[in-house]
């Protein structure tokens, strides 16, 4: 391999200027820092899991359209029977098949800031503009300053993670229905952590048959099933029909097709499960609340944003990581995350352990 | 949904003009179509991989970097040490990245053709020209015209299927040398039927060291694993490096990693249905040539492509159908495909009845 190869010259401006993605250390750590649900099946349906994948031919390619797992995702995530869904490998391969359906020069995704990191990471990379809009100090919606910026950017796609990432609250209802009346292209809700909110019903999936431009996007990943990728996207039958031409075909393999099936059939597993977590965080969320310099900001999510007073986020963080607790470090000087760290709400004994150590930190 | 949408104005052309992907019947047919194993894991060894998963932790983010598999598809690809790899949901989410990567207004990507129709395809739907090369009359290339193109175009990338789907014949080694030493840019030698060809070191994944703008793709899903989606692309570290800041970075998802990695385990069971399939490919090829009004080409894969007289494809095709045979038809009139059809190679019995119905047929 001495020789040079020509991707200098190849390889497009925007990607050489990108440095590798990096993954933080996992091996025996607790692991608070993904959003993940941390239990996994309990024995006796792992075991029917493992019986259930019996049937599975996996000499033969998967159903390109997913005909067995579509209805049941229909029915626990309620989506509207008139309105179109695709899935994806997790809701990365959705937002970038979304992206490559509009990418072009002048074209602009617009966001709030900060928010779920790979909108603009993926638009970048689609060669796409992208705009972040500055948060309020609350984490809520800047409107005047995104009234402004639909105005002047004329977006042809807004994401709106609700409840947000990494900030944990989910935006005001009234909000999101003046930028879906203010926008003039595509509107992705991502409700990636809808599960974790205490009213259920205040989605905006239900919300599909009155917005044509409206996306909404969920995925398994928090609620038990990160291992399978699996994301899936519902909105206007016009638009899903323009997307599903740019999906891989056989995009999601049988194995996840068969597991995610199963695991709908077994939901209330999952939904205890997710209950659990609930009311793990508004626990975590007092005791976080009750330290000394300690500011913990409302969670409508399976995570808590706080900050930490004394410019100590970076400190802490690494102190926790030294005891084998890894959380996440959010903190940029001068921006609205400063000093602020995101803890995973874990197992009650995991919860324990971080919440000890972070007073013993203190 | 009775709203309209502003997808109209925001999709790219390009993506709008392209019609949906349609996928034909399949339910209780004899599936010899899609170039599948035709044997599923014998019991005994889907018994233990279903085992193998209990340790699976679903519940959190698969290994971006897949290490445990990493180093099995390197001893049973017989990766060089020093060539890089990156893993994909099959080829199609490679060929993607790869696109993705060289994308541009003036960027050309070449091909024989007939060959892979993902190149075109996905070579479109990244906004990239596409130039299809015709094979000659036996399917070999056409170096004359591959080498005038090569000039004419400076294609950003090339892709050559060896053994090409769907002619089934291996290219010529000195002509892919001639082609790797002309190009300006990136050569993709897609080896995906590699596995069936009968001298098994003649491939270019062993030449990596030799050409730096060399990446060699490899797949699973011919040798009984098409249900899991696992492809692989191995090349240069430079090349590698900038192409794996565009794959996502939890792509495999941790099913497929664990169940490669039990495969690769118990590769000589997959190597055992690999090498009947050869011997069935050599009977049904000797049959086909035996028969009137059928001319069949020579296979390295495990299909193959035969021309029937009479301008009787689609009628034979349509007849195979009704007995609920299931073949592909690709007959174009005035196109290199002409009247031909394309028969993946099933287990013993089903080659019979494919057999014994197309000589009623005849």
């Amino acid at each position: 391999m001495k020789h040079t190869t020509s991707a200098g010259r190849w390889v497009r401006d925007v990607i050489k200027q990108q440095s590798s993605y990096h993954v933080p250390p996992a091996g025996d750590f607790i692991k608070l820092d993904a959003m993940e649900n941390p239990w996994p099946m309990p024995p006796e349906i792992n075991q029917a899991w493992r019986e259930s994948l019996n049937d599975l031919q996996l000499n033969r390619y998967p159903d390109p359209q997913a005909a067995d797992l579509v209805p049941r995702l229909r029915t626990v995530m309620a989506i509207p029977d008139q309105a179109g869904i695709m899935l994806g490998n997790g809701s990365d391969e959705l937002i970038q098949v979304i992206l490559m359906a509009l990418a072009g020069d002048q074209v602009t995704v617009l966001s709030p800031s900060p928010s779920f990191v790979m909108y603009e990471v993926l638009a970048r990379a689609c060669g796409l503009n992208y705009a972040g809009i500055a948060l309020q100090q609350d984490f809520s919606l800047d409107m005047p300053a995104m009234r402004s910026a639909i105005e002047s950017h004329q977006p042809a796609v807004i994401f709106l993670a609700s409840p947000n990432n990494p900030t944990g609250s989910a935006f005001q209802r009234s909000d999101i229905e003046e930028i879906l009346e203010l926008a003039p292209g595509l509107v992705v809700v991502d409700e990636a952590y809808q599960p974790f909110v205490n009213q259920g019903s205040d989605d905006f999936m239900s919300r599909l048959a009155d917005y044509p431009d409206l996306i909404v996007m969920r995925t398994l990943s928090k609620v038990g099933l990160a291992g399978i990728r699996l994301g899936l996207i519902a909105g206007h039958p016009d638009w899903i029909k323009e997307l599903d031409k740019l999906r891989l075909p056989y995009n999601i393999n049988s194995l996840t097709q068969a597991t995610a099936s199963f695991a709908i059939d077994h939901w209330s597993v999952f939904r205890g499960q997710i209950e659990n977590i609930c009311t793990e965080r508004d626990r975590v969320y007092s005791a976080l609340s009750s330290m000394q310099g300690i500011q913990a900001f409302p969670s409508d999510t399976n995570f808590i944003l706080f900050r930490v007073s004394g410019n100590r986020a970076e400190n802490i963080h690494a102190q926790l990581l030294r005891e084998r607790i890894l959380i996440k470090c959010l903190h940029r000087p001068g921006t609205a995350l400063e000093n602020c760290l995101r803890v995973t709400i874990g197992r009650p004994d995991e919860n324990d352990a971080f919440l000890s150590s972070l007073t013993s930190l203190l």
